[in-house]
């Protein structure tokens, strides 16, 4: 199935949710066009969000509010660890997330493993506004599957961040038990591991799943939220799990202020505030919440 | 043009944001239309979001998320001040926030001023999850012009929400520093103000623009945050108002506790969080702001 459609006489890049939802933008120009051994890959040129990523016709991110995305998940984290020097990114392909990793002067190397080449190419043409530090030298850049990786490196790691795509197709066993007990075995002492976990509208059952997976290894679980407008529905998560830090008790908001960056989506007041539930959401997933 | 489209065979109700952006909901059934002297008025039935209502092809609510918005509008301010007796309400025709006013024990009276009858008789008949309380004893519903209202009633009310549309069609005025004005004349001593406010990627020109007048007839100015799945691109705000009432300095989370109402999407956590703007946002609005 083709991700561009005809209505009313213009073209739109649309994505489906079943038959229940659709989404679209207005089509541009189609800039890249790719089928690896894991996926189709697609950049497009949108009149709204500027240039998008979409992996099997799935919008992956935008130019116009990529930040949302990658700044809540590094730098939630971040500044949660008192001194993060070592961070790994399984997924994460087009590069946002290294990026804002990379912007904390404490870390002295940042891994990134992504599983599929087509979309790194893709975005280091079309998307240089994420893929902008995947040069960078304090980043090791390796293009294997993540759950090998996980498995057979002897690293260990401050932050690992776990940037996914939907539990379907090569990020599926992203959201699987076996793959975050390899990753406990290789945190250092003081550690936190941050993932892409969906949305509490039409994914809680996958959010159930994961946190429950996470309860199983980590002392502590628990989701933060934000939210952006590539994603359908607003309110998206991440999942955060610790045996000894914890991203409200431990966090110290002088930190952010002394790093003297500046950013487009977070700040202290977000930082706290993300972890707020609306109260269906809670309802949803307090047996699986360990806080 | 009409807001039913096919796309593979199968009808959607769809929404445009001119040719910018698309979305769309799989249609299972057309409920009601109907031409009134301010608007349009459908409803249909969705697969996804179960009953929707739309004014001009724009969608309004929907059965599965429409507590998001009436709790958010509601609550905060009724839950900020101290003894909140009576309410005015303007626009806010499917009834959903006069539901959640109505919950709040204190409340003696609430004024419930609709311009458009087409959009009362829509929701009583397919939206009852909404327009269920619209025969309570403690409501005083008015099908007339809002601006009208205000100008010439002598009534004088402790809390006031603007329930509008968008700043187009019969909702435009009640974006205008007149309706301010009045306003202003009817609010008793500790009173606080609550409109509608679009969304910080479409509609900034129209925070900015609200938020400007406000700032000329009210001490404390500021926005608050809600999300919902109906709603385009996640965060939407409300702006609110006070001379004498801080809904985060004067927010006592006790009261919420001994009111013992459940809610779907407000919590204390939720009450205090929402304030928390993500940084563009801020820096879009900071000359607007008075906190």
């Amino acid at each position: 199935m083709s991700h561009i459609h005809e209505l009313n006489g213009k073209k739109y890049v649309i994505e489906f949710l079943d038959d229940l939802y659709i989404q679209g933008w207005g089509l541009e120009e189609e800039l890249y066009q790719g089928q690896s051994d894991f996926q189709k890959v697609d950049i497009v040129k949108t009149k709204y969000l500027g240039n998008m990523l979409l992996n099997d016709n799935l919008v992956m991110t935008s130019e116009k509010d990529e930040f949302c995305y990658h700044e809540m998940i590094a730098h939630v984290p971040l500044f949660t660890h008192p001194n993060p020097r070592k961070v790994l990114i399984i997924g994460g392909g087009d590069g946002g997330t290294a990026r804002e990793v990379l912007r904390h002067k404490s870390v002295e190397k940042c891994v990134m493993v992504e599983i599929d080449p087509l979309v790194i190419e893709a975005c280091r043409e079309h998307l240089k506004i994420t893929s902008c530090e995947l040069d960078n030298e304090r980043l090791e850049l390796r293009v294997e599957d993540g759950i090998k990786y996980i498995a057979e490196t002897n690293e260990v790691f401050d932050v690992v961040l776990i940037d996914s795509t939907d539990p379907i197709g090569p990020g599926a066993p992203l959201f699987g038990a076996e793959f975050y007990k390899n990753i406990k075995k290789h945190l250092s002492v003081q550690s936190i591991v941050v993932s892409q976990a969906e949305n509490a509208w039409s994914h809680s059952e996958n959010q159930k799943s994961l946190l429950s997976i996470l309860s199983n290894d980590f002392k502590w679980v628990g989701l933060y939220n934000y939210s952006n407008i590539t994603y359908p529905g607003g309110l998206w998560s991440f999942s955060w799990a610790s045996d000894n830090l914890h991203p409200i008790k431990d966090f110290n908001s002088d930190k952010v202020k002394a790093s003297e960056l500046s950013f487009k989506y977070y700040n202290e007041g977000i930082h706290t505030a993300s972890f707020q539930l609306p109260q269906f959401f809670y309802n949803q997933l307090q047996d699986f919440l360990k806080l």
